[in-house]
């Protein structure tokens, strides 16, 4: 139940790949780079279940998400073929920045694979750092559950 | 000494780049597709043994190399942490169009490990296909050895 | 209509995918590379879809599918977050050679984006080229509806 | 002089990179997810600088490097074709636990890009979880400055 003040439960997305032979590495897993590529999917993911797309955002409005900080913590490996989930939310929201958690899960048990997050600016056009438009800022409120 | 209808010798640059981890996968060897990455290195390297930079042309000449076609033969394996050597010369070049050869070979003793070809379109800001600006027809073909 | 000694169609497999933003090079389109990486993925698809799947044959069978060739030739640019269709199909087997054939689509409008092909030595557990395994011969011939 | 208690200054190991193409992406500079690839570079190296490489590490001595953590704070974009200097240093070693510490400057002029730390457990054969082998421990030791 929502009580007044609360909002809804925060939205976390969800989005499925399959580990790619490109992917492992010569310890016959996947190669620790790749997680952060697989977070980006799922925060496109995320964005586009929110009714808008990265690639609209970037053409349209001229807004640039770009990365200032990164982090993933490894806790089983990913191997060859196997299917993934990625676990996308927001964390935080704030003028210009934008926080983003991810799970990676191994769809078959539901084990954690690793974890991370990712901090990012609003750039325009110009690659300045810029408040979100308010179209981005209200939805991703709202994905935040507030 | 060049005689007439011969010309100098066409131009072969060699550059060197040592195996990432990243670029090996589960069998133990460089994942295939992480050659045509090292062909472009090698690409990248006689144009500027040309006296210029791709940097510079397309920045500043609105020039672009699409890739219309890539080929590679697959020799030996490469391995993780070994130094290869990109040895990389111009096929061909008439109005819009250029094509590359290249050879991989191992540092330590010589030993091919692939060879390939690619095709590139010349583009200019619109995307159009368009003739080489002059000076970089006239450093190609001086590469060529005509 | 099929005669005697004629056999079934060839196995055309289709699989799906996203464009990344990683995939994406300062160009604005899929770097070029990252269309072999794609024909892996039909690949695979197209085995699982003969009822066996390449992890288990590099784990169980060990026999591992060596690139020997790999050719694309590029039609269209790719773009970010676009849905690629992946067609492949087995072009010809014989012995220890198999040959891939590769068709890359945009998926909003069937264009055809790329074309390519594979060539492919089986390699046993000691990384010596070998006949395939009877069940996979028997598999892959189907597919090219023989 | 070395006074009791103090030691050696810690070794920083510096290692050079020219970006390639395929590690920029369409925002027109590198991908996120290439800085670890390349920390990963300078980590190698500085083993390299320590006398032993990494490739016999694992082949001789069958001890891996697990990444369990991975952080990168990103100051300024990498562009297309310039030297990108890797400072590598051992932060804290124990155990089977060794943490990196990374700074990535443009070679051009000593601009901060980027700075970072890798967590690493050494496994063994089995894949188990192991203290570090005596000769890479001393070394290891050797080069945080003790």
């Amino acid at each position: 139940m929502n009580r007044p003040g609360q909002g809804n439960p925060p939205l976390v997305s969800e989005s499925r790949l399959r580990v790619r032979y490109a992917e492992t590495d010569q310890m016959g897993v996947v190669y620790h780079a790749n997680h952060f590529v697989w977070f980006e999917v799922g925060r496109v993911e995320l964005l586009r279940q929110l009714g808008f797309s990265y690639r609209e955002m970037e053409r349209q409005d001229h807004c640039h998400l770009a990365v200032v900080e990164a982090y993933c913590r490894y806790r089983a490996a990913a191997v060859y073929d196997e299917e993934i989930i990625v676990r996308t939310s927001i964390k935080q929201m704030r003028g210009s920045v934008v926080h983003f958690g991810y799970q990676l899960l191994r769809a078959a048990n539901g084990e954690l694979i690793a974890e991370g997050e990712t901090t990012h600016f609003a750039l325009n056009a110009e690659k300045e750092i810029t408040p979100f438009p308010e179209k981005y800022r209200k939805a991703l409120r709202q994905a935040m559950g507030r």
